[in-house]
């Protein structure tokens, strides 16, 4: 009996550590994968088809978009597109493989109305001013592109209240811990657990 | 900043080790409480009010029912009486406490009734075997009372989609990890996380 793996949707604003819980996560656990998305954009040096992400022509792309195949999408016209395969998300779950999308809060929102089950989690900063601070220490980051971001930022914690649980990221063993107490917890909803509800019952 | 603590009920056939698991989640965590029962039963030697029991008489139990103070009771003709006094709970919950209510399956349903955020948890045997060499096991039942436990566990498993989560007790420490996993779990809730939400939207 092999339960139904979880999407786990792990989002929040920019510079609030999401990547870095999630690579610790995927070191922890196994029987978990990143979800793989499915860019126009060329493979470069080191990219592996299907592991780095699913490489595909502008119009191999546009079928997908038409095909309603996508969990989310970006779709920018003269840039890259990129977007989430529910293909391979279906395939890793039915394996038993909980899935771990990474992603930002507005591709999180569209997640969620296209999967009911999705568990979303927001990683919050543990005040405004560390996740500013954050921002400026990346050094990768103009002025304005810290400004921008952290704009975002505001807008973001206030859609924070759409999502199943939020994780303050202080520390980072402590907030890869309470995901993983997530994780668990879910596992254990009876919701995902009909199967073993049903086998009991065909025991008596 | 107090967050609000959970109302764990931790529920299950007869014989399955709710008790068992409830002891050793005690001594294993702070800032959590049993639930305290109101009875109409003389204390026993060694038994503290407010502690083991609220010791009242069949009228004061009576003038309870009628204001509706409990959370759940049970009251036969000619026996004790028992209850769970919503006041005591809600207390403790608002001071910060965790309160753990280990009841029989009747009385959590009822429990869910009156207490929209209680977190129901149900404890399951492994296999139905299993459950029926414990009651036998335990020695203080009679083949009599053992069929009747069993009976009624049969019965109470169908419920079990009633609740939210469902743990099974195969082996005692994971089943306390499971626990604690969904104690955590249930803190990093968005709704029980208003005022952090709050917090940050006040810091912009």
């Amino acid at each position: 009996m092999t339960q139904k793996g979880l999407l786990l949707v792990v989002s929040g604003p920019s510079g609030v550590g999401k990547g870095t819980i999630c690579s610790k996560l995927m070191s922890e656990r196994d029987n978990i994968k990143m979800s793989v998305s499915v860019t126009t954009r060329q493979p470069r040096p080191g990219e592996t088809e299907g592991v780095s992400y699913f490489f595909r022509t502008e119009e191999e792309f546009m079928k997908m978009v038409d095909a309603d195949a996508f969990l989310e999408y970006m779709c920018v016209f003269g840039k890259n597109h990129y977007g989430t395969p529910k293909s391979y998300v279906e395939e890793q779950r039915n394996a038993g493989y909980d899935v771990i999308l990474e992603i930002d809060v507005k591709g999180a929102l569209k997640v969620k109305e296209k999967c009911d089950d999705a568990v979303m989690i927001f990683i919050a900063p543990p005040d405004m001013d560390t996740l500013r601070n954050r921002l400026v220490g990346r050094g990768t980051e103009t002025p304005e592109s810290v400004a921008r971001r952290f704009g975002e930022a505001i807008k973001e914690i206030g859609l924070a209240q759409q999502y199943d649980y939020i994780i303050v990221n202080d520390n980072l063993d402590k907030a890869v811990g309470q995901v993983q107490s997530v994780i668990s917890a879910e596992h254990s909803r009876v919701m995902n657990n009909t199967e073993l509800i049903n086998q009991l019952k065909g025991e008596m």
